[in-house]
């Protein structure tokens, strides 16, 4: 499908990319890999996703001047950082859910040590995906550090995995709207923020502009997931793709038990306020707009 | 202790500069980290350890022209990825170990979920711990860039964790000797092989010198696992500091289940004397040469 026919749905177009990438360059990033390990990974990075890191990456990237397009495989890069969170999430020492993304989980296919496993591979593919997109975009050595320092600090124990831990200990006892803040901005939004700080980076965008992207993107962050705790609670398994309900049978610290429903609503529409104004004076903010109305779209 | 004092015993002396150095480069990683996670990513780290990995990338930067002591940091990064690999093999849906370096292991003190999170995060600490340590060795954002695409290739599916993956499969069947070196390169090898050609690409040795440490680092790799196999069958749990026997126990793909015992042997010391063939030429190669002969003497 060319460009010209997903002008109504830039989105779209933007999902079209990333899903039209993923496969060619797991095939690169996969070649020395022993196939019982590439199987489970191709199975978890393919199956269907909304693709919101990645989108926001190429977006973020067009917003500090650059053609969306061209930053499509660096894109992929926070994908697999997020796909392989989604494989650890579900373990059954974790959340153990069954069904992800409208399919089986990993480890319901592949068994629990190949999700582990798959799971642990992901995260040097997403560092070396960042050193193979950096060469055709031209980036300087400097440049392709940088964007692997941030993806490894939104990934690491300061990121992604600190907050997954908060997440557990938090399970079962009343959390504080600060605490919970903490959790979430670990779990979910810092991936986001770096995503659109690493399309800025990559982009050869301003210290200004990377910052305002990074703020833009954790506001976000934090909205989109108080929008998915909302989901949760509200939407239907076949909706989601995943098992609605599981928030409250793990005693979950989310937006709405912490806050009640119609404040969570309303602190979601807020937060996702406060970002779009760090996007004043961007070259080419449209579509970071859009993809933020979208996110928040989402909750009805 | 000063280096004098070590000067009878070079291996003791590279042991205490990395468990002198880890503490505070620990500090430094896990600034921003909850100490939830930071807790048990300690305990791992700490936990004494032969270190043949970080002195391994030391010696080759002494080998190739560097001051090893200036390579400590540095050296450390590989500590952090082994660390990790420990964490998570021990897992219960993997080898299901309760004793490693001499004390209960991670999932035992901490839990399963916190062992998978503090394992997985390890893994952006140590490409972190690259880019701490580049800096103040003057290294180039392209050297930077090298030694990280050399950790993580090693350290993920075309290395560790796809070696571990073909460990597990091949549990309880028979294996064929190519199918053996296959899965103890993998998991075992190619780290210790990144970790030599790392000290020659931080010590800006010659493309030359880099390829020569990194085939000393495969074979010298292969005999080592040879000897922690054939240990597992003779050594006591005391000796080892992790429960012995484990391999048969698990009917884990061995050199002395696949060879015999007798030829194991034979094969770990040919395979380290044609480690030490590659280190002819080298500007200071007697380190190396020295826990070369370490590691074979460890089979007694």
């Amino acid at each position: 499908m060319t460009a010209a026919g997903f002008q109504s749905d830039p989105i779209a177009w933007y999902q079209h990319q990333v899903d039209a990438t993923l496969p060619g360059l797991l095939d690169e990033l996969l070649a020395d890999v022993p196939s019982e390990l590439a199987e489970p990974i191709r199975y978890a990075v393919l199956a269907p996703g909304k693709r919101i890191r990645p989108l926001l990456l190429m977006a973020a990237f067009k917003a500090t001047g650059g053609e969306a397009e061209n930053a499509t495989r660096m894109a992929c890069s926070v994908e697999l950082v997020h796909a392989y969170s989604l494989v650890h999430d579900d373990l059954p020492c974790m959340d153990d859910d069954v069904l992800r993304r409208g399919r089986p989980t990993l480890h319901v296919v592949y068994g629990v040590p190949a999700a582990v496993l798959a799971g642990a591979a992901m995260m040097p593919l997403a560092v070396q995906a960042v050193g193979l997109a950096s060469g055709p975009l031209g980036l300087s050595a400097e440049q392709s550090d940088h964007l692997v320092a941030r993806l490894t600090a939104a990934a690491g124990g300061q990121g992604m995995v600190g907050g997954q831990l908060l997440d557990l200990r938090a399970e079962g006892r009343a959390v504080s709207p600060d605490e919970l803040e903490q959790i979430h901005e670990g779990k979910t939004a810092r991936l986001i923020a770096a995503s659109a700080a690493m399309g800025a980076v990559a982009a050869g965008g301003s210290r200004k502009h990377v910052d305002r992207l990074e703020r833009f993107g954790m506001r976000l962050g934090l909205a989109f997931q108080a929008i998915d705790d909302i989901l949760d609670l509200r939407g239907t398994t076949d909706e989601l793709g995943k098992v609605s309900g599981r928030d409250s049978v793990l005693q979950k610290a989310t937006y709405p038990g912490v806050h009640g429903l119609p404040e969570a609503e309303r602190l979601s529409r807020e937060l996702v306020r406060a970002a779009e104004v760090e996007l004043d004076g961007l070259p080419q903010p449209h579509d970071l707009r859009l993809i933020a109305d979208w996110i928040l779209a989402r909750r009805h």
